[in-house]
């Protein structure tokens, strides 16, 4: 049993998990940067460290510098949130090394799923369905031309290595393939000294479709349903629902026991979102594994009234699954926005300082609130821009948007600049098909009426 | 359907109704007093109308006032909330009368119900128990004494008109019987111009259970389980329950079952609560029917996923009931607290003032907070001390008791007194067997002791 987790974190997340701790009678650790001295995560937990500069890298992603801080505290796990170290395999080796519990999987599978060819590889030999593309690693313009041939267009070459779009190239057809492949290799080369490419089809319209999965270390894998987080800008989530309003039953029922085959069949243990992309007949194909608790997590819980950070933090003490799959009922409808300090109409630039009103509803049925945000904090500008999640459900996705409708006309944050009235349009607006919503429509359709409509407004 | 409704309360049921009424695109119309003009609900409202002096009498609980600004304002219907009018089945006829819909039952039934003796007539011939005691009004000793014969004691001797404690003897053994109905039958006399007296034997201990009704136009009407209100101090409900951990499941079917039975041989409509005495050995009387909203439906809400405020305003409006009986889930457990302005240490003397620092936590799984408080919100003297409600929901009692404890350790309310220390101690000890509590054991067992606790602590 943990009498003591370190939270590697910062944020509402941080604040999420110090929450679930203290409900669960486990002392909570917080560290925290030179710039959170006041966060709230910092004030709530029962103990907090500083554990080095503002900047990320020398603080909340400093494997050294948390690894420390939880020797120093003499925590018995470290729960590493999203982001920062929560995917980093050295990271968690780390902690294998000087015998502190991953709130997590082990090196091992991060390590795989954090390559993306292997990741495609492990799910193609446990019968998942993966984009079509090739098979391995491609080092000849024919090769190329071959799989082309067998995949059709558009298609994308991506660097095995890659990330954050280095060595891609997106090609629309034939006339360009020779071209831009050759690019990709050199760019490849390049930056990472190898001419490792592969190629995909793209799958367009699409819908980003997830499943959240816990595992424990007795093979026991369960799904929790699926979320649709297709509501996407830059490939940032914006909105996410549960569960996939567009699929039908029986396309969802197979998605998440394909998830979960896939989840055994590597060992999975801990929480863990498998990613499909869903084309417009309903075919799905593996996108990544993200082998963490994701952002969007609140949605799962509303619907199904499982607590995935309390589970995850039993599970990594070696309790096994306090739910069967057949416990597991998915009930009405759950959505969340990310209110983010950020600008929409000056190119979402991001908006720090002083906290001067802050408002945030905690009543009504179906609604809840995760921010770190309090009255009269000063926000620093040195990380992500969400400040607030907020989640509605109900019996159905109509009375949840319904009542994220009056929850946003409540919230209050003045001082910084926020995106809510762009999630306040977007969630008020009858002309959605919500059924009809794929990752590009945000950022293609919806936002250039959105900016020009508020235009007109001011005029 | 209704377009526009009136809000005829204030502090958190106004809210809480404000809010219902904009997520079913209704406009609502909010009242205030001249003490009220900063508070929450007149803020939050679509509309809000000032309708006299601080003092009650002369605002929310003057069914004048009430109308003029109903007629005012064009609303099709009032919602009364809990207390103030909500019972005044005077202020129903007049809404009657101008043809304005109440959202709740007509005034016959608020009349019937409204007259204890009356009440207990009813049930008794709809077949629900009700406590021993004379079948009528005794108007001789011989009668009472025939009666006592058969009851046994202690029992009380009750003024059919009465409220209050007028009229009203604890009569311990027979010694006393005749000295004490002599002088019941004097005050009575006194104070209502009759000998109206009615005798029931008094159960205790008891748990306090009630029913949540619902029922529509069409003679519907469904239970929402029950809860289990027994942790009260002078008959003030603190804690509440839902569903009623204490009872054995066939207990608890019986006395939904039983409740629905009565509300159906009433013709009842809209909201309402049976509330029943349960003795040690789980057999249950009917003690009192509330024809409107109560304040602990919260809890309710949270197990069944009704929202009983909208289903309120959906039956009123001539809808049919949203569910059937066996759509009715009770999942899990919800627990509900009153946070209230004043001091336990000082004979909970109220508290009111400038809110100076307030914070109230709106995340993690299974917690809601109702309230009407804002940060540098000034608190009216005039009103009743509670302040919010804070309602936890989870897979388990313990669970849910969890959460509140974590719930608690975060509110932050500075300028004003609360009974804060006191929800903390008692939803955190370990030692409560909550099988047993019973209506007088907070006030008897619990209080004095924890008040000691607080002396020792502070030396």
């Amino acid at each position: 049993m943990f009498k003591k987790v370190l939270v590697a974190n910062r944020g509402e997340i941080a604040v999420r998990i110090i929450r679930a701790l203290r409900e669960m009678d486990i002392t909570s650790v917080a560290i925290f940067s030179e710039a959170d001295r006041n966060a709230l995560h910092a004030e709530l937990a029962d103990e907090a460290i500083c554990i080095g500069p503002a900047k990320s890298l020398d603080s909340y992603a400093n494997p050294v510098a948390v690894i420390s801080a939880a020797l120093a505290t003499g925590v018995d796990a470290i729960h590493p949130g999203y982001g920062f170290l929560s995917e980093r395999s050295d990271f968690v080796t780390l902690c294998e090394d000087v015998g502190i519990e991953f709130i997590g999987p082990n090196s091992h599978i991060i390590d795989v799923m954090g390559h993306k060819q292997h990741a495609r590889d492990t799910m193609r030999k446990s019968g998942i369905p993966i984009t079509p593309g090739s098979a391995g690693l491609i080092y000849s313009i024919e090769e190329a031309r071959d799989i082309a041939l067998d995949i059709g267009y558009p298609l994308m070459i991506k660097a095995a290595d890659g990330g954050g779009g280095k060595g891609m190239r997106r090609v629309e057809d034939a006339s360009q393939l020779d071209a831009l492949f050759s690019q990709a290799q050199n760019e490849t080369e390049a930056i990472y000294g190898n001419k490792d490419l592969y190629i995909e089809r793209i799958i367009a319209p699409a819908k980003h479709i997830e499943v959240q999965l816990l595992g424990d270390k007795y093979g026991n894998v369960i799904h929790l349903g699926e979320r649709d987080c297709s509501f996407q800008r830059n490939n940032q989530k914006f909105l996410e629902i549960s569960p996939a309003v567009s699929l039908p039953l029986e396309v969802r029922k197979n998605i998440c026991e394909t998830a979960v085959k896939a989840a055994k069949a590597i060992g999975y243990q801990n929480a863990g979102t498998i990613e499909f992309l869903v084309d417009k007949d309903n075919n799905f194909f593996f996108m990544e594994m993200n082998t963490r608790l994701q952002v969007e997590h609140p949605v799962t819980e509303m619907v199904t009234g499982v607590d995935i950070v309390k589970e995850q933090i039993r599970v990594a003490m070696g309790e096994p699954l306090t739910y069967k799959q057949e416990d597991i009922q998915v009930k009405g409808f759950a959505v969340e926005v990310r209110l983010n300090a950020e600008n929409p109409r000056d190119n979402f630039r991001p908006s720090a300082g002083h906290i001067d009103q802050l408002m945030f509803p905690a009543g009504g049925l179906g609604l809840r609130v995760e921010s770190a945000l309090y009255p009269h904090y000063t926000l620093p500008p040195f990380y992500d821009s969400m400040v607030a999640k907020v989640i509605t459900h109900s019996n159905t996705l109509e009375d949840a948007l319904k009542i994220m409708e009056r929850a946003l006309y409540e919230v209050t944050v003045e001082g910084v600049e926020t995106n809510i009235d762009l999630l306040e349009a977007l969630v008020s607006d009858e002309y959605i098909n919500w059924d009809r919503v794929h990752t590009k429509w945000l950022e293609t359709h919806y936002m250039p009426k959105w900016l020009e409509t508020e235009v007109n407004t001011e005029e």
